[in-house]
């Protein structure tokens, strides 16, 4: 019989770092925790030799610890201003805030929010919003804000500041695109970083529409899923995720598309839940998952 | 406790067949066989509703069968006139004769001919033919024939001609490349179509070159490969089988080099022993697999 | 461009056969179905050289069928009488009825619903059976009676007395246990043959009470799940379909429950649609899933 | 276009430790090897919540590290004195010595073998065992020591007397019972406890003898492979690997037989590299694979 003693009650901090590697960069962060009176729980370092990069993750309990939060930045400041690092503190009693966006599809939209009331996801859920109508009932369901903004060629930009004036009033933390239907403009992108998308294929195969019907075309015995961040190039993003399915002469379109839903749930809800752990460290065009 | 009749020990026919799907096609096909005293011992249909196209494998034993090979073939062609067919016969003690081509690395064919060694593999090797002789020694290992015949700009075309007379001698059904790192000419395909690939990617993400440096630089989170007739154009031809592999960050190029052999070496193994097997069947640019 | 002509718009007939294995079989039913006017767009053989037993899935459109639906199984009985066969027939238009039987996790009820609402599973959900109520406000939501039968020690057969008589009178043709947390009465399932259950291993490892606890306490690299047909010994029956996910020393026995869900979710569903298509036909303690 | 560094060529040490989980750890032990001039690359952590212990890997570069091997032990030892800790140190030009052990069956073999010249496995290989002599020619061929040690019931002990002194003459640090179809005697394994197996199933289902034939007759639809370290207890050793595949009703016994020999070279060799570089901490009955 085993005991779980979950470590998740008691608040802790987590650090998220990224500099070029040298000698006793682990020492002084272990060192920081240690003598202030943290305990790490949680520690993942990887060295990318092709970069030279140094890129760490620690997590520590706060119970005890002698520094405020807004000293711990400060003297984290102090510390790691020498190294050219680039850096993220989260608490875990922040919890935070995530719009999803949505056309007609309900499938990967209905699986976060179910998996959000079991509790598997860390987060508020305050806003989704829609260029359709088709799935204001689920938000209504759940007691979520529901905003439509339909686009059209003529009014996208207009729309897409109505869209960050949403994210402001909501304090969003992260949107998800979970079956958005919209390229999103490169202005808005720079605007708001924080978005994961889901794309239905393996990545780079199949970037832009109709991937399941190419994937048909092309008779591949394989088909994918793929969450990344967002980026100003169409399906280029930093990948965080990816899972395939097999499929066989039997799979029409239709089968792939039924197949793929599956594969599009369980890949984003992983990349959400990474991403809200704060384990997912962005570098170039790749990232590491602690 | 189950015990096992091994159906291989007797021989079978058996028939690979695709034309316009119409009524009675299975009914006239099984009445064939039964009426000249075959048991069918593995039937598999498939109807492709977007082309309105019947697929179709049955494998009978040849035991008690009132015809001669001679007379099913000619028999057989009188019934199947009438449906603008194409079809195959095949028997299970005609071993097919393969020949193997390779460069330098030795995986896959050191894999195959264990597996072959092993009697995975229902097939004759008496040829292998590489524009190398880093693998010469292999062929000597295991008593093959080695035909050293190296390309360059110039002499391609006419080094293929010697690779076709090759094939001619050595009676060659299929050819397999084996990591065989040229690119055939088209007239060499139009000359000798029954050659499978294996490419070291999911297909169709990173055709062409060094498809595992692309996919770290892209930092894909799975890596796959392909194996796949041979076509006029490059990495594009019917695909038989595919099969991927998760990787991380902590895996640099050389870690999906690695990675990436074990999945080449089971994917063209699957695939050399699916059409040996009689189970593969090419139609537009796709395969049903028996 | 790949059109998709959607063969289930046409009804059609699928008939389920097993019997020892004797030539001519396969022509005598394709020939049925054939002279009758019958047009067959699936069908798939497996013989069981182990038992000798010929297993056999064909499905034929019924438009321009000569033989009326009872005709059909009157003609059929004739033909198959000497065969010493086991065969059922459906009919594509004939909606099996499905009961859900639940205890309080809700996952795989909401995962069913899901996917029925969205087309995925062809039958009708009249009924949902539950020992206790955590689950009715799912069932008002999705407009399907619930009925709650708690189970104890002394009422456990009357209960399921009470239970067999919904069976009847919602004319149910599937029970489908989505964690349903009670062992069946082997007079139960004597009653009513038709139960698939969802159990949260890779069977035969854990059967019984807790796996997830079990296989944490056991340090394995994979965890799974299996659904298969009820029979009187528990977790025992035949296995219609499993799937696993890894796990590493990172994820505690929550995290084994919350991967295993997805797993339960994704087999379960595939084994009630393969049921649901006419897929499965049992034979001994296995199943051939066509 | 990415440049791999491989950190390879530079000498580095390995720690592993695990002991009762304290503030300071991880300061304590970056401290040590920073003050003494080490550069950290890899450093992972695991605390076992349900037991209170704090598992530990860390490897530096010993390029211009001020301590020498001798005095690395030493200072440890006294820094990890109070902690109650078990640990070890490795360096990575000491090259660890395996001994294969097989029966008749020769795929595991061979793949380590090939691994090996393939450079997959940083280790010597000076020895093979056999109760048979069935592989002396592939001894032979890659020039190892073969050592026929035929086994029956009188021998048992009196044999394993003379395995032990073989591994002692040669020095061996890692035992592999490549499909070595004996069972150790429990003096044995106390006497040499690094020893890694390869079972043909998934554990803990099918332990013992036969399990793909046991595999066939419960008529499962995934079939396993399980690299653990052995123990007294048949079978119930810490898992270190595991992997499934896929079967159908297609599958006979010899099928399973032929797909489970791919699982068992890839879960084996996975093991093998992993225990070669120090990735592998056991506590309890577990395993952690950094």
């Amino acid at each position: 019989m085993s005991i779980q003693i979950n470590p998740g009650k008691l608040n802790t901090a987590t650090l998220l770092i990224s500099c070029p590697d040298r000698p006793g960069l682990v020492a002084k962060i272990a060192n920081f925790i240690y003598t202030n009176g943290g305990n790490i729980i949680h520690a993942d370092q990887h060295t990318d030799f092709s970069t030279g990069l140094f890129l760490n993750r620690v997590e520590w309990q706060l119970d005890g610890f002698n520094l405020s939060r807004e000293a711990i930045a400060t003297a984290f400041y102090a510390i790691a201003k020498p190294w050219n690092a680039q850096w993220q503190i989260h608490f875990s009693d922040i919890i935070p805030r995530i719009a999803i966006w949505v056309t007609k599809q309900n499938h990967c939209l209905l699986d976060l929010l179910w998996r959000w009331q079991a509790k598997e996801l860390k987060a508020e859920i305050p806003l989704i919003v829609s260029n359709h109508t088709a799935l204001e009932a689920i938000a209504h369901q759940f007691a979520i804000d529901f905003h439509h903004l339909p686009i059209d060629q003529e009014n996208k930009l207009s729309q897409e500041q109505k869209q960050l004036e949403l994210l402001e009033k909501y304090q969003i933390d992260l949107v998800i695109l979970a079956k958005y239907m919209q390229i999103l403009s490169p202005s808005l992108v720079a605007s708001f970083p924080n978005i994961i998308n889901i794309h239905h294929s393996f990545l780079p195969a199949f970037p832009g529409a109709k991937p399941y019907h190419r994937a048909y075309d092309r008779g591949v015995k394989i088909i994918g899923a793929t969450a990344h961040y967002v980026t100003e190039d169409l399906d280029q993003g930093p990948i965080i995720e990816q899972e395939v399915v097999h499929v066989s002469h039997r799979d029409n379109v239709s089968d792939l598309i039924r197949k793929g839903k599956d594969l599009e749930k369980l890949v984003l809800s992983r990349a959400v839940r990474w991403h809200l752990d704060h384990r997912v460290l962005v570098y170039g065009n790749r990232t590491v998952v602690f």
